[in-house]
């Protein structure tokens, strides 16, 4: 049976807001390093940075009718996120939709396809992170779900979870989480600002996070002369 | 046998001149969601958008001396489609054989193989559509055919055929349907123009395209309540 | 056992500065079509261009720890070039050690694995040239080594040989060689800006290079009328 | 937090074993053409075919020490499915872990990465689907996850899930869903080997599935007369 | 338009069989080295050898329809050659199609996709050139092309051509050109067996085939004393 | 210049026996895990093992001219190993050069390119490890280097060095280093020995590598009650 499931529950929209300016590297690292989609996973334009909840989009391969029906339960502050049953990269997406989207105020779109009208959606500012840029047509045959729990780019995506994406890519954050990772991005972004201080006058990560000792534990040597040519 | 064939039959330049300002993803559905490169074809810069008659040119993998051979036989409105024999990335095309083309009125190139000079290429403003960007030099030493059917990127292309590269990629158009297929690019971008006036007010192309009727009946269900947590 | 060697005997840097403004396509061609690095190898933004001396860094898969240790042996007018021992595209690099290295003067980085903050280091102007752009995290568990020659992408690299990169990739040059290969940069580039000027005016490299008798002797034939349709 | 889930909830084993002989194939289009893992799992050796339950194992990348603790939360008729937090290639498994596992029962392993040893794992007939073939030892010092639910290869797998595995592939076959999936496993099988004595008779599944008119209808066309040469 | 050609012309049988027992790259050189499908294209079971006549399909992404329709354009002696038009490895094709196939006398498949049922297709001895392995299932919704010209895996395919494929790979060889082709590999094997009789007695082919003159021409130097450690 | 380097130091034939029956996993742990070719060079039949010294040979893309040349410099008990000097998987490498080298003793080819004739290389019993399968012909236009350092899938391989290849992939061991790892590998070889003997008595690596304290050290925890569905 293929479903859509309307009025899902989505992160606060308040925690939502609170990420504005973090990126997908800190909040992938304040989580405990998981959640990151595939590298494949590429903005057409840049920089770019969106945060908002997901709503999920599973197709089938080549038929983007879904991306349609999809539509339709996003609202202002959403991303949607969408993939195909099995590989593909044709070109589900371009202009049309982006402008039924962006009137709704949906802040991009995370396709594990291809994506055409780049050229378009870069003036429109309608953000995609995509597998590939493709202008390959698609058909409207066959049903599939939306608002169900997906796999995108590797990564598994319930409805109504945070998505960060950036110049770097693509991350999930749980919505029960979302509050806790928020504040340990803060303090990661804190203490990183700390660092990035006393790099630019001269100080080492060696020596500002006590790296040395542990390193000649593990068996590091250094040398001062290198062999003769 | 190598041969170079000259005075081949283009595209009539009125017609391909009429399609100034259509781009690939649109060219691609009026003539029925055909004649599209490989997605691996990609431009060195962007925006770019080209559209010309082909000359086509066969080359030994990792010798772009054929190169050199079809620039004679390109003139003003032509663009130059490339590619070797068996799979290669080598550097085929740089800014020298770029200055005789140019020169010459050529709009641009598409290469299945490497490209190198892209910096210069950029400056210049002479568009390449490549498998890849890599310097690795070539050698002059086996001929090959130039204005020959070859097959590019997964297409057959002929020498005048119609083809239109833009930032999502390269389609060909066969010289005998290049009118027609103008023709009906136009009314699909009249179309789109419509539908895109109705998007911006907030309908959805679930309605405009009555898409709920076939979409239930191919077993689409609308569910309310999400499974609690 | 692992070791950071001090002291490396670098490519003069008289020599390196000489190198300012030649391209990697340039010498590469000029030292035989050798050094140069895999395809993949692309910057994370363009336009960019560095010439610098090679301090390198073998790191273990998912394992950044070594970066900050090379860190040190890295001076003004280096490149630090790092390989990781199996293929990984992990996220080994960011805003943090780029800011220890731009501090010290170092031009930027050649890393055969995944760089992240892409965003922040464009708009610092620290290059990097990397197989992805990928945030995923990585640990400190395994010592490896600086300074000892390495395998980066295809390419030998030693410690202090001289490393080009620009828009096109990388190329590394010997450091014995490099006076000599300087010396052959600039007199490729002599002779290229001959041969444009010509182009400009029209004339054609077959003739310039004097390439139709070697080209008919070869096998190629000219054929005036194509077949009818 | 890493932990280990002792006593997980596993597909009964009465259906489990009923799945015996049934292909892969006929399993994803029972259940609706769904839970096909990745094309890229490939068996080390073939023939091929087992049937089992889901112990899950996440990883760290180029780190193997999970493999181990998974090895003791294995049981007879399970299948261990492991899959590393980022994209690696390294080698986890061999002939070591493998006699460890096979010592208990367990039927094989799906793994989202390298398996080495695979001359000695063909003679122990302990199959294995793989990303790659490939040596490169891994090292034992990040924990990760046992028996939680895990991504591997484009899947979700939750511990207990059945998995099916032949040389066509690997699809993994929800839980509370196995009973009713074996039941329609066999009725496609059933109907398929009416269609294939109907097939060895000479007749077609074009008449067999009744498509001539369909066909029509979506305009096929059928030619006598091919253009002439 | 959507058409199924009938009747087409083949290769004259009588050339078809003389090709018995002779190789993928015998033949590819004897044509000029031309003809070769993309490496991409392996045989699902080794060894595997067979010629013969090819009928063309030319398929929707994810969608085997076309495959059903064209079984009934094969006749005995035929290989059956089917691209998507668009890149997809999805399972086109099994047992069930095969048994139809193999009843009519079909020789094989080539096919730019996914497979699957290998094992019992191995089992039928009835060989497929393929993209991937992949039990992917598709549906039956759009029509394509039966017995056009088509590009499969790099190469131009016309209806009637002569394919031979083995271990090595594929070829295709056009049909007025089949008899000369024939003519030039048996030439090819023979000088072949002479040159394999004298390598076997421990002469060099640098020596039967004159090379050393050459080579030194072209700058080659023989040194006595490698290097000291 | 282009050199041919005579007389190579070998590695002790003595001890390049004495690594009969150790495989690739083994001497790159032993040696620690370092020395190993890419994942991409598989051996073109299955089982096969070799030991041997390396005669090395760098060749232009597309040229296989030098491997006419190497193989008057091989000898009893070498194994060939071949790269092209930019990515190129034409077939390089066939029946005729083999029944050349296997006259000569040569124990089998590591290629980073494409092999042809494989079912009559799998009859004949000569090994190959290649990048692909494929037919691709190459010219001899373009002389390289015989027994120089080369790159090859990743590794430095000196003249001289010792090789072995199996199943498992391909490793490289210095000629300075290999009566060590010898004598290192023996030792795991016997350490493996015993462990196996425990493992198949139901025996677990994590006690017989005390591993548990370690692992709750990093945090593991082992939970008996799976979450309610």
């Amino acid at each position: 049976m293929s479903v859509v499931v309307r009025n899902i529950r989505r992160t606060d929209s308040a925690v939502a807001e609170g990420y504005a300016g973090i990126g997908v590297a800190t909040v992938h690292e304040a989580q405990g390093r998981k959640g990151l989609l595939a590298s494949y996973m590429r903005p057409i334009y840049r920089p770019c940075h969106i945060v908002g909840t997901a709503v999920t989009c599973e197709m089938a391969p080549g038929d983007n009718w879904m991306l349609h029906v999809a539509v339709e339960q996003c609202k202002k502050g959403d991303i949607l996120v969408a993939a195909p049953t099995s590989p593909c990269q044709d070109g589900y997406f371009g202009e049309l939709i982006a402008t039924q989207l962006q009137t709704r105020g949906v802040l991009g779109l995370i396709l594990e396809a291809g994506c055409r009208d780049v050229s378009e959606l870069t003036k429109m500012q309608f953000p995609v992170w995509s597998k590939a840029v493709f202008s390959q047509g698609t058909v409207k045959e066959t049903v599939g779900n939306v608002n169900i729990p997906i796999v995108c780019a590797g990564q598994l995506i319930n409805p109504g979870d945070l998505i960060v994406a950036d110049d770097d890519g693509v991350v999930v954050v749980r919505r029960k989480e979302a509050a806790d990772v928020l504040r340990m991005s803060r303090e990661r972004e804190d203490k990183e600002a700390k660092s990035r201080q006393r790099y630019l006058k001269g100080e080492l990560s060696l020596d500002v996070n006590n790296m040395r000792a542990k390193l000649a534990e593990r068996g590091l040597n250094w040398l001062d002369n290198p062999p003769e040519d």
